[in-house]
């Protein structure tokens, strides 16, 4: 059993935690709790730390009968974990890797894509995560400036998505966006200057939303991408909604008219 | 200038920041930042504090020279903010004080509620107040373990809709829903037994919507209370959306059926 904090595989767990630069280097993140942990694919779970306490729960042994993992102290589990309450398992697991090719869709699925600029919240991300694959998108496409994926908040907030959805990073947004374009995904964004209302583009083709960075929204040099402006109807004084909120309205917009076809 | 947090008006602004007991108690809270004080109305604000700094940009003292307030030394501001940057100017404000009946609609806007049974996150709670606004709700209910609408966290997100929303917390959910339903409001709730897709019914008429809580979703006492279990589509591996973002899907469909109309 590991009873110190300063274990190498303890800080290691936290180095990971905390900086997304070890993440990258070492091309894997940590996961936390019985549902990430048991979602993962075993062949992709580098290491597995469980609680004293969590052990002790027996329906908890028979779950890790299949799994290789080391027992850590209550009390440094405390430590090594990024919540408040840790339900006493993590795991090590590598990162996925994806290109922009498997965000696309094809003919019975549409390519059906949200775009994010510069989303600083990681629990906004998540969420957005996590709306996207109940929405049914095909992927998720960010630049370079938006809040690390595997960020721990962004992780928990996806409660699972983040095994299933595809998603990309690009060095540059202008360029990926330039080719999704030449590839016939119509680029929609929620803006001041929209005419038209959100539901009335055709998205039952192939389309991409543009959401922006939750105080500034999206740049001017990105935005001029869209092949539309959309509104998102507004009433009484609100003068936006949140990053999330409006990416919620948006794709399952796509979701109604696609099932309805 | 005052200059030491242990000056008994700066112990009074972190002791309303972190006691909902003592918000209750003086039926007074605080809000930061230049939006949320000078969206408030004049007659409301009980006292203001600004930073050394704040008061030197130029035209920040144009839009205070129809306040009075007190000026606050800048590290002493940042003790009482509850923000990680703050902008360095915050109020405190009165209470509003809303009865059931004001969350009521009328013929021209038929009453559309959004009902929250033991949302925990304040982000979660300011975000739906905030998309509830721009959806069009007439009010907002909540039950008594609902987290404070005065959390400064909840007032941030709510970014200025927590003046314009009319809310109500009831002693008893169960007593003011059966109150509802004699007065004619159609509840719904989105639930897992749902057969009806959330876009079927009728909107357009009194309505309410009854959210659950983030972990648990509604309790199945107050389940038992919708008139209709409705089902927000969801592909996919996703077992739930997020509490705001349900909320938002079924606020928006009314705003949709109502604008059509």
């Amino acid at each position: 059993m590991i009873t110190s904090a300063a274990n190498q595989q303890m800080k290691h767990v936290i180095q990971l935690n905390k900086k997304a630069k070890t993440r990258y280097e070492q091309r894997v993140f940590v996961v936390e709790g019985i549902k990430m942990c048991m979602e993962a694919q075993k062949e992709d779970i580098q290491a597995m730390y469980v609680s004293e306490s969590f052990l002790k729960v027996p329906e908890h042994e028979g779950k890790l009968r299949e799994y290789s993992y080391e027992v850590v102290a209550d009390s440094v589990f405390k430590m090594i974990s990024d919540t408040q309450t840790p339900q006493g398992i993590l795991a090590i697991i590598k990162m996925p890797e994806y290109t922009l090719e498997d965000l696309m869709g094809n003919k019975e699925r549409p390519t059906h894509l949200l775009i994010l600029e510069s989303i600083q919240d990681p629990g906004n991300l998540g969420t957005m995560i996590r709306t996207g694959e109940g929405a049914g998108v095909t992927g998720i496409l960010m630049n370079k400036t938006t809040v690390d994926v595997f960020h721990p908040k962004t992780i928990r907030s996806t409660m699972g998505s983040l095994y299933r959805v595809p998603f990309y990073v690009t060095e540059s947004l202008e360029d990926t966006l330039q080719d999704l374009k030449k590839q016939g995904v119509s680029l929609y964004a929620a803006h001041l200057k929209g005419k038209k209302s959100y539901a009335e583009p055709d998205y039952t083709k192939p389309c991409g939303f543009l959401i922006g960075n939750e105080g500034n929204g999206l740049s001017d040099k990105i935005a001029e991408y869209a092949d539309e402006y959309i509104r998102i109807p507004m009433e009484g004084k609100v003068e936006s909604l949140n990053a999330a909120i409006a990416a919620t309205l948006l794709m399952y917009e796509v979701n109604r008219q696609r099932s309805k076809k």
